[in-house]
């Protein structure tokens, strides 16, 4: 099996040289007459340039096959041999990666296991995220908590730079989040995942990942970029930590927002994330608080969901861009919102019924004018926020 | 303590609003009235914009300060907030940092360590690469280890792209290079460091760290950027794993490389690589076959070097630049060769001694000017690479 990287060069770089200097410097590189005993296997390690095109602005695509027996099934070793001393160049950006469909892992859950935890089949899942970011303690979480959950949100997740602070240790938020969970469950049956995010050297964060486990987290949410890929797919192996993972994207932007260097964010946050071994996966949506393309958006979706992996458009999301959301991307998504949810006018647990209500409108094929919209929380949100 | 953020906007961009977007949106957000109780600790979680300055070119360089208390003295939960959802704006770069002499960690030998465990105290020290990079056996391996480590190398390290493969793995490197360095050690009392290249999901990685220790690695090699800082720190902080770790800057120009966006290679392979534990660094040199920025290339010396982490420029390197080496570093430096000592026209202990050769004539204050060279494997380096 090979892996196909797609390397795309502006104008005037010599698309062809620079496709050879990867296929050969990231790979076996030069030999001489002293190891022709090894020709043969050194050869079999060498990548190949298997086409060179040329777009029409004059930006020129070279795509190079690799073998894939120079690398460990891994995205680390991967990255490594793809990008890694070849990203110093500065000259290329990878705009596209094909693996085959066995190279690295599968998600543990995905899209069909997330719902069948959650028992929530036919419409797109809500998912919330604890504001303010820092300064709640963990008594804070669960009183929010308790308000979302039992306002019929699926999903809730720390925010990502929440870490294991004295403010708010991650345990303790667990421990005092973790009696409401079961409290919904009593008492109206439905599971709410809370993705408690985990931090640490990655020794320590494995540990800590089982401990949180261990005391009823029945989900994770990781920075997979800046603790490391080798960290998910450490989690995503251990047969203790068999609860869903929620990828989040932070620093992609470092990587992925230059358009000439680094690499497309659907390469980042699609096909790396779905083949390291996330359940689930957040990037920002076209029509949310951060710029994004709405191209890559959909490769993003696309490349995920060809996984079983769950997207997560997140960023600016709030109950006004339902409509756009559904005709984006149906059924198979989750909502994720912050301050959408948690600063509604009314409380976060009317945020929360804002989503319901516009997932009931969209089915009814409902107007989102203002106009036309009830008195409620949807309409507070509208007010607030905008339909669009 | 705090943390202080230098982020540069190209002209044109409000560097004033998107330095408090930053400060607050990084941290703790807003809040309204509901959590007045908590007022003060949201406060104190706040960062805060402490200078704006324009440039001659127009650009604007912001400086945010960010609390401590806010991360977990690493450096993901640190990119996290610096940089985490930020960087997906994509309108600016992270151009400096400054952390609290504390913060992090110290790498456990650095310069002064690597020196006591070599007993070199007074010159570069020279360091090879093993070539080709893959496709060798383990036993070539071993075979080469020998010429160069009899020739008077002092380090030699796996490529960067070697990972735990068929063809050669780690272990069976480790096994078949281990007799010749203990040989070394017996018939010339000489120390001879291999870093070995620790690779797989992080739990693995841990592992094969600790094995490799036990079983008389001397040295380790680490991807940082493809594996994680996390995976960085974890080896760093184990008490079982007490050998040197070299940092490989693999993937750092999908970072840095773009002029706009990303992190300055000074902060990702001078700062973050320092406060991360790391006892050397490798990153381009200037003069190498990379495109590098001298004063980029100065100021991770400098970082690195303030904090006994050792420098170790790199790519292209060859006996050739070794006078502007010295100039440029002096003595505290390790020169890492790849080609440069392996595809040495003699052999590759021949590329060893061409370093010695040219360290000495450097001592010695003797010309580089081809015709002044005497014949010998400095000669032939020369011949082959040029004098600069």
């Amino acid at each position: 099996m090979t892996i196909e990287v797609d390397y795309r060069f502006p104008a005037g770089v010599d698309a062809e040289r620079q496709a050879k200097v990867i296929a050969i410097g990231q790979t076996a590189g030069t030999w001489d007459a002293r190891f022709s005993h090894r020709e043969e296997i050194m050869r079999s390690h060498l990548g190949e340039v298997i086409a060179i095109k040329t777009e029409e602005n004059g930006d020129s695509i070279a795509t190079v096959s690799f073998p894939e027996i120079n690398v460990e099934n891994d995205i680390a070793s991967l990255l490594t041999m793809i990008f890694g001393k070849y990203s110093m160049a500065g000259v290329g950006k990878v705009v596209g990666l094909r693996l085959d469909e066995n190279y690295g892992k599968f998600p543990q859950f995905g899209i069909k296991g997330i719902r069948k935890l959650l028992n929530v089949f036919d419409r797109p899942l809500i998912m919330a995220i604890y504001k303010p970011a820092l300064g709640l303690s963990a008594t804070d979480h669960a009183n929010i908590l308790e308000q979302v959950a039992f306002a019929g949100l699926d999903i809730i997740k720390d925010d990502e730079i929440m870490a294991d602070l004295d403010v708010a240790p991650t345990l303790k938020r667990l421990e005092a989040c973790y009696p409401v969970l079961e409290r919904v469950k009593q008492e109206t049956g439905r599971t709410v995942l809370y993705a408690v995010n985990v931090t640490g050297s990655a020794e320590q964060l494995i540990k800590k990942a089982k401990t949180l486990v261990q005391n009823g987290a029945n989900a994770l949410l990781l920075n997979v970029l800046t603790y490391g890929f080798s960290v998910l797919e450490a989690l995503a192996a251990d047969p203790d930590i068999n609860v869903p993972i929620f990828a989040h994207p932070a620093l992609a932007g470092a990587m992925c927002a230059s358009a000439d260097t680094g690499l497309a964010y659907s390469v980042v946050l699609g096909t790396l994330m779905a083949h390291g071994g996330a359940d689930a996966v957040l990037y920002p949506a076209h029509y949310g608080s951060l710029p994004f393309d709405a191209v890559e958006e959909g490769r993003i979706r696309d490349i995920l969901r060809s996984r079983n992996v769950f997207p997560v458009p997140s960023a600016g999301i709030h109950p006004g861009i339902v409509p756009q959301a559904l005709r984006d991307y149906g059924n198979d998504v989750i909502l994720n919102a912050g301050t959408g949810i948690m600063d509604h006018p009314e409380n976060p647990a009317a945020g929360v019924k804002a989503f319901f209500e516009a997932l009931e409108r969209c089915e009814n094929q409902d107007s989102f004018e203002l106009e036309k919209v009830p008195t409620g929380a949807l309409r507070q949100a509208l007010e607030k926020w905008g339909n669009k």
